[in-house]
């Protein structure tokens, strides 16, 4: 198993913690936000710049890339690494949560789930096998178990049936992925019930991950209901494997996420509103694209220390985001990632120096939310 | 006058030849292509990526700048360098040429033109006076005198009458643009015909620019006429002055531009046809968008060594633009950027060792159109 877990580090007031994962291509300093490569490209980035901005590890989806180009097609050439030339780890998602929220859902059965393209109304089916026979052929070094993604709000009846289903779902996914270097994670369902959560990682714990990923968050929840679902689902979750909170990625919760003990964090958030000219500054979001900043010819933030913020002004970038300039998109994009990924570098050290709630003050009274 | 034109070679059999322009923001070798910048940026590409293909000068357009976001407001970002962050040579046209094309005619005087923008139908006058102007405030290196475009078919009548109108307004452009760094061309209009295009050029002369350009060209004429008409008027135009044509970028029309003793183009197509997925290749024009390329693993052009033939694959190209990403638009545009740039500085080399037909033969052997 190339795949390894170390524990550098539990910080001493927090639940915050450093570590590092080791993969095939590549070690992970964590806590880590992992930038999203939808369609095998993170949104106007080449894989140069992911380097320069310090991603240590970036994610691709695995519905969409099963429909367009076919995961078979990416296998012909070479796999996700060699058809996007980005040798770094890759995670790759299950196709779960796509096809529960894009697709139409024709039934779900234990075997699987038979449903319709979103784009083109063909139908298909995905089984835990397909979902693993998929990534496999992609060659993700970070594997998702194939869940069933309830809809929010969801009863609890309803959660805890799906939660069953979910970890048998889990096992054969477990069977389908054993001998390969790639590593699978179990996803921890649950919704905001307690028990459920818990039931949840105890059935995964006696199936034996890698590592374990909260699903079914930032969904439509309200922030304190997510807040609390850490709060008691991230203390069962075994210590020594990593812990990763799926799609999210503001500013404030990577920290509130940190905070709890999570390990790694994904989210297309930056790049989205990077494409709509809102930014992330030292002292909040600005929608660069505004009026206001037209004749603003400082950085997008005054203390970043990016290739964007070093060398374009807000009055140039807010022009290239209103003509629709390509430009504009990339140097957005560009900085929103660089502030996540340095942030989250200011967090390692700041945890290894065992000063989180200190550097926690300080970024709430910078930053306006 | 810190702007200055040294001949450097002249070759034996054709009418190409090298030389060496100077501009307060650096030294650029002709012949050369100009990537153009319409709305300052060369679309998809950052500055130092232009500087990496090896970009000696860029082309801004007065039009759209004066329009959105305003040249005032560029001159109070410092000037178009600093604005876009490029600090080569610039040269502006003289928004003549989309005054012409895009806008709503009003009225054309002697004074100057009426138009409404094409964007909002605002009321807008654009005299010889106030293109001057508007390229002082843009801080361009090189500055065409703003002329009467008249639209092709034109009948002989109207051509001549116009070209005297033209000779007039560059007069007025020079009176406007005298004690700047900024060099002013004149442009030699005339359709396709022998005696007005010679008429202009005398007449240009008399008044006298560091630059002459050819105008009027490329807008629908047939290919012939076109190069009948350079044989006619690069022959009376001046040796020891740079000589321009307007609007022209496919290879084999830089091929026998600089066979006929052309030293600099600028053209839209390269960037154009790039983001709809068509690239210059060795072997001629293809489109990577197509179904044939989808499994095609080996690069754009196997013989090109730029950064995207180096790192990627024409399916993964063709899987970025069929799903319209930003970085299918970038990889595409800087390979034919490149592909021009490098053209244009295989042909210096041949025209410096008197071997320009050679070139030219082998190119057209390899080259299908
Ligand atoms: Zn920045
Ligand atoms: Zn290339």
């Amino acid at each position: 198993m190339s795949f390894n877990f170390e524990l550098l580090h539990q910080e001493k007031e927090t639940a915050a913690r450093v570590g590092k994962i080791t993969t095939v291509h590549g070690e992970i300093e964590t806590p880590i936000f992992m930038p999203v490569g939808t369609q095998a490209t993170v949104k106007s980035m080449t894989p140069e710049e992911l380097w320069e901005i310090g991603s240590q590890i970036i994610l691709a989806n695995t519905y969409h890339l099963y429909l367009r180009p076919g995961s078979k097609l990416i296998a012909e050439a070479g796999g996700l690494h060699e058809f996007m030339h980005w040798d770094g780890p890759i995670l790759t998602d299950s196709g779960g949560f796509q096809v529960f929220s894009l697709s139409d859902l024709n039934e779900i059965t234990e075997e699987g789930v038979y449903f319709r393209s979103h784009l083109d109304g063909s139908k298909h089916f995905i089984s835990p096998e397909i979902s693993m026979e998929i990534q496999r052929d992609l060659g993700s070094d970070i594997v998702m178990a194939f869940d069933e993604c309830p809809p929010h709000p969801a009863d609890y009846d309803y959660l805890a049936k799906s939660l069953e289903m979910t970890i048998r779902w889990a096992e054969r996914c477990k069977k389908e992925m054993q001998d390969t270097e790639q590593a699978l994670f179990g996803i921890v369902q649950g919704g905001v019930y307690r028990d459920l959560r818990k039931a949840s990682v105890e059935a995964l714990l006696d199936i034996g991950f890698p590592g374990y990923a909260i699903g079914g968050l930032s969904v439509g929840e309200k922030k304190e209901e997510m807040l609390e679902v850490l709060d008691f689902t991230v203390p069962v979750m075994p210590e020594d494997k990593p812990r990763y909170l799926m799609g999210v990625g503001t500013p404030e919760d990577l920290l509130e996420g940190v905070k709890r003990g999570i390990d790694m964090f994904d989210c297309v958030l930056p790049t989205r509103i990077a494409r709509h000219g809102a930014v992330f500054t030292s002292h909040g979001r600005i929608t660069v694209r505004n009026a206001e900043y037209a004749r603003d010819f400082t950085p997008l933030d005054d203390e970043c220390d990016c290739y964007v913020c070093q060398n374009y002004t807000r009055g140039y970038i807010r022009h290239l985001i209103k003509r629709n300039e390509i430009l504009g998109a990339r140097l957005t994009t560009y900085h929103n990632l660089y502030f996540l990924i340095n942030l989250m570098e200011e967090m390692r050290d700041a945890i290894q120096r065992d000063r989180f709630m200190e550097f926690y003050r300080k970024f709430y009274q910078k930053y306006k939310i």
